[in-house]
């Protein structure tokens, strides 16, 4: 399974022409094992693939003969001016693609406009990425089992001048990664998740013979309600949960105080056989009403998918591999460009759907 | 992908029998590019397949025995008398897959009684192109940013004999045509747009930093329903409006006066995602009343596709693609013989489905 | 396309055991071009596929631990008595895969106490197929233009001792025969209508252009109603029909006084993209009633399928391509192991569903 | 298709991390016929595919941020404490794929606390493989037409420690196993029923020629429900029901005594185009009510797979041919080893769906 990539190109091929093109033309510059880790998903894949399906499966109405020319995919959420609403959402340990790492994602998104979301595990200081990132620049958080910790990445977060706090909830364990398994991907040498190497070793624990490793080892150690509840009280940046596919999950969330909630399933990386993000998204608009901030994370590709997202009560939409495969190809150069594809395509949709605003996106744009 | 396709035949091998054959076989006649190009839709072809899917998936209810002694094809729209209901579509450049272009394909349709649209795009003047055409001809207008221009191909168009105006409303920009994109298709030398050589050129204009290239680039120079309202000002031929999908859009030209309504995704080629023109048709006739002129455009290819539109509300239905494969194949001869053959699989269809006239083909013969 | 078929076996390979088998296996015994004649469906093979998709996608509810001693898949029917419900569709033309022909297909009728339909375009003497048959057998039969021919099949087909007239309407021309167009059949020398030697000459007939050689040509040769009432008031012979799936058309042969109708679409050989016979099945019980008698031909190729058919009111249904298959392979002995293959089969669906009898089939046993 | 097998491994490469890698793995480890004997399924395996289908379409609805400290896969049913409610349907003849058979499987179930069900068919004498068995210990009952041998059989396996008679009664006949007749597959010298050495020579029996081999042949030596009630007022075991989908004959059972239902069609080997298993659980269900023991069997092999048959009202769930793979691949460790693997999923699949405790699984963690 091992290969020696390609190195990165200093030019984009004329034939990268679509997101998917990227996904494909990766395989070329990325590591085997590695390639096998971000591309699949959990046990069957299952979702994975439903999160596409589910995607294709909704049509939209176009109407034509339009006046474009007020046209703008600009807005504002939670404070905050957006350029478009493709964010990228946070992604583990950039340089496994490529030696540039968030630095390159970063500097790609300040030229495209765009936010992004850094990860806990990102392999570059997140103050460094902080540094190269012009536009909304979002914080994703593991809560660590020591709080004290937890509290100190939130301060060096709120410090580098990140303006919310994206708690992930759907990975307290790693789920079924077979295809990663069966291609035998380990973490590299040289790469870290450099934000945790201050973290205090975990305690040591002994699990009794009627002890289970998943309840009573690996869950024990994962945050609960109560832990988002703490956290709360403990800082003023506006938390957002990003994992959330139960209505009634995103309603309590509401509730207690979060700001908003990223509909996803881990790009269908943690528990297979779940419901696309799509199809759980006008649900969960449903029940915590027209206002409440909501983000869609899930297989977008296309500038269709994001309108379609935006048609089923999205606020905005996140990517998450396909930064991955731009910046394996291309480093922030491919970043750029497969940011640029999207926007512009999602530009065409709205001039062709006869939405030329974010305001004018509604369901009745769909068939 | 570039190639050397073979010459054009000058006889029909046996073995094309059907539309399909044609579109298989028209591989080893056209340049790669350029048939990446014609065969393409938008961005994933989703469309692209739904058209052909949704024409497979009506099915439709055979009546036997009935008396077909009477049976006749022959209809009249708008005040046209038509042999039968299968006319061809505006397709661009006919010179890019054979050298006689337009004129063989017209000189094929007097051969056949087939009414033809001959594009703004058309690679040989219009004048030319009219005076091969016996029967009912219609010419499809861009309008063009110049209204000045715009009334000089309309007046060429009546001057020349043509009856009808067919505005394309879906196509304002190109879509996502990443199949042609791919193939680096480019319009070869030789092949123009000769019907605009008089065109004046665009305005040049300067973008501001915070404007799209789409919203006020590439969309401010494309017609709305303001341009279609002034341009029944100005002629009175009648205007008939190709490339809507909208039950909504569709009544809003028939009550500005648009003499009919051409229910079309542009085979799939702009904006993907969105419905197949069959499953729209019938919620369109349902919104414009049983006498308005509806045509349908999208994957027809058989005989049973014909009469499934024409059960399903259609007036008549246009064929795209299928004209340049054949008449890459063998130039006049090809197009004859592909036109005779869904022209004798109508009529099979009618035999066998027992209604042997245009007029008794309605929704009760589909299952 | 052509090759030369493996001379037929003289006994069964062991790995044999379905009937699909047969018509796997038939493919090393049959020419080419004629192969393809016979497997083949019309166009696009939509309805092809869709008989057996439909049997496929109907499921049968089990019932465990049922008392079977009585089991017996005996019955009779319009006064006959069959052993199962398997009988033989007329099928053209045995001697196209076998030199022995309908005689050998007779034999292995005889032996498996199996009822046989034998066609208007056997390719032996109907005499000769009769003197084989020791069970049920009917007669198939193509109105002729000339009344007094087909009155003169009429009688030889009585003298010969069939007991049915089985009159095929849904194929008064061809339909759209891609595959074996593309195949290049025809009748291959020495292989003939015999039946029809003395068939007097059509009237010749000179269309006028505006003249369809469909409606005005082939279809005005062929029977209406008319000709189905003329006959019933010529013979004492009980008349089915042949090739219906319109409940209207059943109800028509019903009130007209025709004595059964065999639900069918031709094997999918005539006019595709209409409905599998077995989901019309239903439908067309409703409509005529619990007692009338109805039969079910289409992909037929598994006791499973057998049993489904009856569940939903078919009192037997007909085996069509399996047996040019089954003799292709190995003569009359090929027919009688396919025939035994779908009789046991028959029955052990039966005794696993909970059903050993022909009359306690019913739509209960489905699921 | 014969095949010399490789010798089993006696260590687990690290690229089999799921059950059905051990599906794909064990084509190597297993002669070519046994193989497709496993393998396969009735006819053209439309259940064995309904199986797997059924339980893929099946979604989770996961709930995240729960509190899992307290979790457990523990639960008691039938009056036997089980750690989890995973276990061993009864397989023929273990030795089949491995030397060790049974008494291999036995000790695996040991180390990893799982319950096995014994098979009368097994190639081992039924008492050595239960002094293996640590955990709860079933034993599957073929009733023999010799009531003496069929009561000789229940004492061995009361003396041996059994607590429960399984009794199959959806397997009266092989059903129509194609793909092993076509593979050649016999039983190879060696392998052998041991538990059915001294069965008494079934009476030999003369058809005539109106009876059915299957009606008054095959079917009249199998049990009826009189049978079965006949059994309960023999023994004191518990006595389940093993392949029944039908809700009429669950509750049926249910009324005269039974202790238990499995729902099961045999894993799709039987009788082919019947429901799957999961399909008719909730009906079945809804017609026993909720206090009442069912199982399920039938194409298990994810941890999800065992959390939507709880959630659809299971009690526990058995799996089949994985035991064989594992077995045939690496002996008692592999087989422990796949247990290891879907315990572990479905205590990953009760964490991240938010139902840690075997009680707290219902309809409402379905989507």
């Amino acid at each position: 399974m091992k290969h020696i990539p390609q190195a990165a190109l200093s030019e984009i091929p004329s034939h990268l022409v679509s997101v998917s093109d990227y996904a494909k033309h990766a395989k070329s510059f990325i590591a085997a094992d590695i390639y096998e880790y971000i591309v699949g998903g959990g046990a069957d894949e299952v979702t994975l693939r439903r999160n596409r399906d589910a995607l294709d499966n909704i049509l939209i109405m176009p109407q034509v003969l339009t006046d474009c020319t007020q046209g703008s995919t600009s807005f504002t959420l939670m404070g905050e001016t957006f350029r478009h609403p493709i964010m990228l959402a946070p992604v583990a340990f950039h340089q496994l693609v490529h030696p540039a790492g968030e630095i390159a994602t970063a500097q790609a998104c300040s030229v495209l406009e765009t936010a992004m979301t850094v990860s806990t595990l990102a392999s570059q200081p997140l103050e460094a990425i902080a540094q190269e990132l012009t536009g909304p620049k979002w914080f994703q958080l593991y809560v660590q089992q020591s709080r004290e910790f937890t509290l100190q990445l939130v301060e060096r977060a709120q410090a580098a001048g990140f303006t919310k706090l994206v708690v992930t909830v759907d990975a307290p364990l790693h789920g079924i990664r077979n295809r990663a398994q069966r291609a035998g991907f380990e973490l590299p040498e040289g790469v870290e998740a450099v934000n945790l190497r201050d973290r205090p070793p975990l305690p040591s624990r002994v699990l009794e013979p009627s002890q289970s490793i998943v309840f009573q080892g690996m869950m024990s150690e994962v945050p609960t309600w109560d832990d988002i509840a703490w956290l709360l009280t403990q800082t003023k940046m506006p938390v957002i949960l990003k994992g959330i596919l139960s209505p009634a999950d995103a309603l309590q969330a509401k509730q207690m105080g979060v700001a908003g909630v990223i509909v996803s399933n881990h790009g269908g990386r943690t528990l297979d056989c779940v419901p696309s993000a799509i199809e759980m998204l006008p649900r969960i608009r449903g029940v915590v009403g027209r206002e409440y901030p909501l983000l869609l994370d899930g297989a977008i590709e296309r500038g269709t998918d994001v309108f379609k997202a935006m048609a089923l009560g999205a606020n905005a939409v996140m990517l998450g591999r396909p930064q991955l495969y731009a910046l394996s190809v291309a480093g922030a150069l491919g970043v750029a460009h497969m940011l640029r594809i999207i926007r512009e395509e999602l530009e065409v949709t709205m001039a062709l759907a006869g939405a030329p605003t974010i305001d004018s996106i509604s369901a009745e744009h769909l068939a």
